[in-house]
């Protein structure tokens, strides 16, 4: 499975239509070429050879074809949440989905690249990336807010976690992009999404086949804060 | 010093004129009137009394008179962390960084309040005030990647404090604007980005006689109640 063409969306065929994949490839081979700002809908039809509705059926304005599988990247992740079983670890979960993204930037690397180099030029742009950045922020604090309804200042907690998820996230995804898409990607993601689970997330809870007369042992430095020595035991006893 | 009514800017009248400030006065007289949409710059200098020239001398946009006074809270904030000390805890000192931007928004309750709800009605105000919190984030990563240059992972920590930072911060801004800008909003905060610090900042070593490796080991049936467990953490931890 070669990912080395800028043409998006080749995992996905079914999903999207040729005539989104088309107009996406025309899009980008004009602001490549001519500049974003001086690329209009017009031009970019002419090239994909349709009509100016059939762009606006795939896509609500010029900014939105920059970005083509968010989308459905928030619709993945929102689903993913959902499915979620009560016996998730919560911090676990939320960096799974975070995953989801680093995927999609992934499948296509040189697309990838060469949108993070057009978004680094136009502020519209760099506007449009942090509103949907925010949406996917939102999806993982929603889901945590949930988890942590019980618990003292959860919705705090779900805020915080979720920052520290997408930004851990971002910082590995940018240092790939700049990299220009060479390196380990996931390697990279996993290595920063590690660190804010051993910041938040409870510590996995090891086998246990005494039954029920078992005693569950925490062992805490004494520093640590109490949520989270609480979270770690919740873990333990499986009420997490 | 009252801060009932909703003109902005009463507390530094030196910094900031008064053809400005009647310029925000007008401009939110009209946007709570008519809508934020249907006013427009014209219509803002034909009520404060002055010619267009005048607004585009202290806004560039329309939508800058909406958020009078982040450009200046920027400066100070990057001034701020500019005269850190060497030995200054580096959360700590974010974490101060950040109570600036509450300081902005707790001087005019009534001004911050109605801002609140005029951006989240319109989305091109939502999205500017997204690029604003973004510029707050990045100075305080700066400072941090700077404070951890010599560590393992230091930019990645930096940039995930800072994100757990503005995260914390912006859930208890949020919460005081949603109660009309009643109760303490310091209060919030601190209790906010005490938590932060908790997660992410050096803990102040409390008396320790038994040594730095100090742990409390709580062994516990498996079928205890949680309260109970937490409560013979809390004693153990000697925090009952």
């Amino acid at each position: 499975m070669s990912s080395s063409s800028a043409a998006p969306g080749r995992g996905d065929k079914a999903v999207k239509p040729p005539m989104r994949d088309a107009l996406v490839a025309a899009a980008f081979r004009l602001f490549l070429e001519r500049g974003y700002e001086e690329t209009t809908v017009d031009d970019i039809v002419a090239l994909a050879g349709v009509g100016r509705r059939s762009f606006f059926r795939y896509f609500p304005s010029k900014e939105d074809v920059v970005f083509p599988d968010h989308e459905r990247c928030l619709a993945e992740m929102t689903a993913f949440l959902a499915a979620s079983a009560a016996d998730d670890e919560p911090v676990r979960r939320v960096c799974d989905a975070a995953r989801l993204v680093l995927r999609m930037y992934a499948e296509n690397p040189a697309f990838s690249v060469q949108r993070y180099h057009l978004t680094k030029k136009v502020p519209g742009l760099r506007a449009y990336e942090l509103s949907v950045v925010w949406r996917y922020e939102r999806a993982l604090a929603r889901y945590l807010r949930t988890r942590f309804a019980g618990l003292g200042d959860g919705v705090l907690r779900a805020d915080v976690i979720a920052a520290a998820v997408v930004a851990a996230h971002n910082n590995a995804l940018r240092s790939w992009l700049r990299s220009d898409g060479k390196g380990d990607a996931q390697a990279a993601v996993d290595h920063a999404l590690g660190h804010v689970q051993a910041a938040f997330g409870a510590t996995p809870a090891p086998p246990v086949t005494q039954g029920p007369e078992d005693v569950v042992v925490v062992v805490s430095r004494r520093g640590a804060p109490l949520w989270r020595v609480v979270q770690e035991l919740e873990s333990a006893l499986g009420r997490g």
